[in-house]
């Protein structure tokens, strides 16, 4: 059988929730169009104000998966 | 018009609770003093340890804000 | 009395819950062999992914300790 | 409606005429294959050198637009 | 005499035109209230896209001055 | 003739048997769907053990291609 | 009581004499008009060089404070 | 059962032969005295120079191991 | 044919006028007393600042050539 | 004879007099349980600010030793 | 006797068989023309594609070597 | 008058006293067969140890001389 090679890609999830949150939405929405995701790495989190507080959490996750 | 400028400053918040209300604080408090906040990056977060436990969550953030 | 010297060491914390709760198992393993933990920083947060959604996360975490 | 989620990727704009024109040519370039573009930012700036003079800059940017 | 001392700010200049003209915007800007501005480092060049062009221009700039 | 423009992703390839063959099983994968490969970067060597060896080489390469 | 919060300035420090000098040169100043400094932390050591010497030590230095 | 925890070392392995073999010494000597090694992760490749040739190479590699 | 080796120096070009201005300095003062320079990489971007505005950009230029 | 292996840990040395005294402190720590200390490394420069000066200075230091 | 003086130099070594080849061609050519050379350092490692795959390895060393 | 161009390069000083020491002599020594030195930033400081003590500082330093 052949080494397995991954793919990784560079994804933005957004909430006004949470930071975890925001991971999750990048995640699923990576979900739903490749399959095999196997790992992801957070690489910047930041997010946009209003009325003096944090309003959308904007967070950059790297997503590998196994390309088949 | 002219064109916006923007000023970013660096401010650390701390909780005893979760990273994300050590953020809540550090934006809150820049907003006491500061108008016009429109994002903000996390930078590091680190913490103290007490009894074996993080005691309190220490998150630097830089925020950016409209100058006038 | 002679000035304090730390030790720094690298720690990865898990959980399936949260990063926070990854976090505190890192410094909860560290505290049952170590004594004198003072602080921690936040190196790195990644993760497994399974059916389209985070399983595990996993929190690169630096532990900082008194030398006695 | 649902958190928005952005993803970004690298393209290398290229121009013998400046550092401006080789960024619009990675930013054109990725408009005609790809809807949604919001932002970029600059990566690395670098360029072939002929005749002792600087002869296509090439300009590595990141772009970021939104998954629908 | 004493020994100069100087103070570092991070602003964001922004132009619909060029990077050139984003980097003059922080700094005119900064020289609006400030005075002994010295030198500036560019940190950072992004911008935001529409109609799959570079609409502005958005340049994060170091900028020291003298500390009277 | 318009200037070339590039793009450039992420590939991770594996091999138990050294760095240099997870590299080309990184380079011959992205070869096996993308036209006009031109050059790659080594962005990560890492891997996993077994039994108190290198089991598997997982490289990082970040692979250039033009875009047609 | 409320969670402290903190700010951290960029300040260069100069000197003919020595890094030290340099540095407590910009913790001074810094002392000079602000509150409740509590720590600093070396971002760069640099300076110029006369007749083949060094001249001037310039130290950045970036320092927390406690927001009242 | 309770979520995994692990511990991250630095470790210089060096050898005459290849920057393979210095990796692998690293792990070996790192398996010798620690059990369940997991990954590693290249983090320099350097080495002296002997009679204009790289005489041993010096691998610093970071091994992961689960903490029981 | 023996594999070609290329050497890389820093160099500094000014200029009043531009970035782009001061990029082809650096590399036109490089190629006064080196031959076979083949391509360059713009490490830092900075200048000094007169009268509330940028007096003279200096780049930070990488430049690559052919040992013969 | 095997090829040697180092291991590579890092401390934080403190001193109210200068930097090179809290580099010579962590070092001497380091060398009070440890053998064939054979190099250092200084990773980072901080310290804390008491009555508008410098207090204390902590210094990160990276120290390699030889694994018998 | 007087205090070692060392410099660095960054030199590209290139070679179609392997990344090892190429980290001693770099080596070579710069002890054709420079005495006592110390150390190296890999701080890149890129290469060219043809018709799929790693055509020719490019590696940037950093050289120290003795100055007299 | 031309815009002036600088050359920086890598020198590593080294002393037994002090690492402003070693700083001085990789100035000093540059100085002895370069002209028009102008300034000097610390890339690294690092040191053998001998006897549980530094032994001797290895200080980096990069020099940037003005071009004639």
């Amino acid at each position: 059988m052949s080494d397995p090679v991954y793919r990784v890609i560079e994804v933005v999830g957004t909430s006004e929730e949470s930071v975890s949150k925001a991971i999750d939405n990048a995640i699923a929405r990576a979900a739903s169009t490749l399959r095999h995701l196997g790992w992801f790495e957070v690489a910047q989190v930041r997010g946009s104000i209003e009325d003096g507080k944090a309003k959308r959490y904007q967070v950059t996750v790297k997503v590998g998966f196994t390309l088949e």
